[in-house]
């Protein structure tokens, strides 16, 4: 199936959108300018777009869709480029749709708790905005700083606080959409309840670009937690840290971050800074607790740390100020591109499994590592049981590589898990998601689409694979 | 539109629903019995179904769409019946859908947080096996002894606790559902987190039994709190009140509950129980909080108390045990029922605006009450802003009710909020949708509903008035 715009197509969308637009919002036959809008964090290759529309405006967006309906020319929608799933990827060419200029955050309401914003602003600015408020963004994905707020809605995004407060979806009470059709849909409300018609505003997230491009979001705050405690503990294997993990929350504590590194990512960070861990610990958890006063989160973490010690803890450290903090978050915030320079290449899986089922997946993990001999590294939200799992390889092995993705893929859908837990199903794993979920399912979601993008010139290619009864 | 399905249909819709099943499972031709599953807690009238089937299995459901399906016999499903907004009521005859005797919770699971019930369990039975395994199932729907979990997931069901813990759908995880051409699909996960594909899972929930027929559910559950403290405070008016619900938050708190009984509201209860709050009380607030000790649970109330004497509580009363804590909360227990004393009848409202509003939405509601000449008692979760405007009328004045119902609902979106905060819009609100949301938004939602439901034979009439560009 290629949904490949003609030449024509291509020339007359550009000069009508340059016409209604202005210049300035629209790059056209600059192959460098373009070549910047063709590729993201996934690493799966360069798709350079035939136009970019800079959209200032809901009206932007839609005198966009009026274009790109007319002419049939694709439109995929795009945030700062930080996806790892290829989402935002124009396979298909056509039409990039950024939304990197509409930064406007209008509001932040600090006696109803919420902030209103345009999906352009940097994620990291929005959550210090309203810090600055004494009001909490809670969703903190790893790429915060380069990741932008309309990105993380259309991805759901989470990071390691989700394990207290929940994934963005969480968070969204209403936003303001435009469908290929042109319409502009105000979704959701203001107010935190609401049951006024079908959640579409919970579809939209989530929803990866696939069914309308966000303009406006209105986000739930939470008040700012006045403390938060942070602790490193060390366990002699993978196994023994994941048994901890299951031992904290049957003791009643729910932390706000449970994150783990295995043997391999351990290893990874020690190259790095020597002489941090001790020597025979072979896996990590970071454990954090937040509260409304320090005595509060002090006692929650000491509780965790004492169930870590119960079972079988090598060492446990307390950060005793925020430097120390800092030096226990910081090997963990770089770990990704700390694995990326152990090898030349590198697939970074986003799986999800119950929180029990982590020793066996760990196992597995291992298992299909040996087979394939594939050099894998594990880590993540291990609170929720949303694991990173890292597959290394260089141009030798990438077959191999490709068949341990699939593998995991396997071995966490028959653990009663999914493959992806916030990165997003996109491009490199749209082959996988009939791993996960049956062909009437696939269909049903295929109508629904169809029903927001009837001509299909919405980010044509993602989440779902092409092909099927329905196309 | 009447979509009444003919004598002819219905009769053979019960042969064959009769043969397929057994007669034990179909009910037909019996007044009595039939009418007992044409009302419900609405009070919005008597319609008894043509005939009814009490599912026993996913297959009776798959059977009974079959059925429907071939002979154009409209469906609606049903819980217990104690819904407020009359969505399981069968306006249109043909057949209702019971899923009362599907009531086995398989699976109570310890280490993953989750529970697998069918959906005919009532929520109190559910609540108190999960507690007895030290888990907690957060939502409390007042109607709690009477509802059941199905009802409350196709609703969206709320309570006071959805102030700390949100409401029914942040606790699906995934579901089993029957769509009305008979496919059975499984949404969402067993895992915390998951965003593959779109989440079909929150679309159902709140989608008030016109999508599908959920037969399974997969529900999240937290740590059982150790700790609920518990205090009735009172104030000189209603504003006094609910300016100090908004200090609580500004504080940083967020209490589990923190419900709220206008003047009105007030004077019922105390007609009832004499002499148990001060005199010169116009308003009450019932604050709770919970925590994992009892010193943390007792702290927060304190701190909660303090901002509330700071601002010109009359009383605070603390609940030092159990038996106290039933005597708070028991008055607002029974409110409902203890204003359907006070009035030959009485209409429930339940808006939601931003916690800010709140003052000028009582404001609002004295006016109209005042203006219609109509008695209303204002009482809820002030906490998230959601309101129960009870309208409380004889025959003589049922005009000027139905338009001091209008009235409420026009000022609630004017204040920014929504005409349904957890009871949904079923039957009783249809006509006001068009308050909130605009017709492309509400065309959409007619679209997505023929996605699931081509020949419309599920709870049609619901949500959505009938009529329109695309009836």
């Amino acid at each position: 199936v290629s949904l490949r715009p003609s030449r024509s197509a291509v020339e007359s969308a550009a000069r009508r959108l340059s016409s209604e637009l202005g210049d300035d919002r629209v790059l056209y036959a600059d192959p460098d300018l373009l070549a910047r809008y063709g590729s993201d964090y996934s690493f799966a290759g360069s798709f350079p777009p035939d136009i970019v529309v800079r959209a200032g405006s809901t009206k932007d967006v839609q005198t966009t869709f009026a274009v790109a309906n007319a002419l049939g020319v694709p439109v995929t929608p795009r945030g700062l480029g930080s996806g790892k799933s290829g989402g935002a990827l124009p396979i298909h060419g056509g039409i990039v749709m950024s939304l990197e200029r509409m930064t406007e955050l209008s509001q932040i309401d600090r006696d109803d708790l919420l902030v209103v914003t345009q999906p352009g602003v940097v994620t990291a600015d929005l959550m210090s905005r309203v810090e600055a408020e004494g009001l909490f963004y809670p969703p903190d994905p790893n790429s915060l700083k380069l990741c932008s707020i309309g990105g993380n809605v259309a991805c759901n995004a989470g990071g390691p606080r989700a394990l207290k407060y929940g994934v963005t979806r969480n968070y969204v009470l209403g936003m303001e959409v435009v469908i290929p059709s042109g319409e502009v849909l105000r979704l959701g409300r203001r107010t935190i309840k609401g049951v006024t018609g079908y959640d579409l505003t919970s579809l939209m997230v989530g929803s990866e670009g696939t069914l309308g491009v966000i303009t406006e979001i209105t986000l739930r705050l939470v008040p700012l937690p006045q403390a938060v405690e942070t602790a490193l503990v060390s366990f002699a294997s993978p196994i023994a840290a994941t048994v901890a993990i299951g031992a904290v929350f049957k003791r009643g504590i729910v932390p706000r971050t449970l994150e783990f590194l295995d043997t391999f990512a351990l290893e990874a960070v020690r190259a790095r800074t020597p002489g941090r861990f001790p020597e025979n610990a072979g896996a990590l958890l970071i454990l954090e607790t937040d509260a409304s006063s320090q005595a509060h989160a002090m006692a929650e973490l000491e509780r965790a740390a004492e169930v870590c010690t119960e079972h079988g803890a090598l060492d446990v450290l307390l950060a005793q100020d925020e430097v120390q903090r800092e030096r226990i978050w910081e090997p963990r915030r770089v770990l990704s591109m700390t694995l990326a320079d152990t090898a030349p290449k590198k697939m970074s899986e986003d799986i999800v499994v119950p929180r029990s089922r982590i020793p066996a997946m760990l196992e597995q993990v291992q298992q299909i590592s040996t087979r394939r001999k594939i050099r894998v590294a594990t880590y993540g939200h291990a609170g929720d049981g949303n694991l990173h799992v890292n597959v290394l390889f260089d141009e030798a092995s990438a077959d191999r590589a490709e068949r341990t993705v699939q593998d995991v893929m396997r071995a966490t859908v028959e653990l009663g898990g999914t493959i992806s837990g916030e990165h997003g199903v996109g491009l490199t794993k749209r082959e996988f998601i009939s791993f996960e979920q049956d062909s009437p399912l696939i269909e049903l979601q295929k109508r629904l689409k169809r029903t927001f993008d009837p001509n299909g010139i919405l980010n044509p290619g993602k989440i779902f694979p092409l092909g099927g009864p329905s196309e």
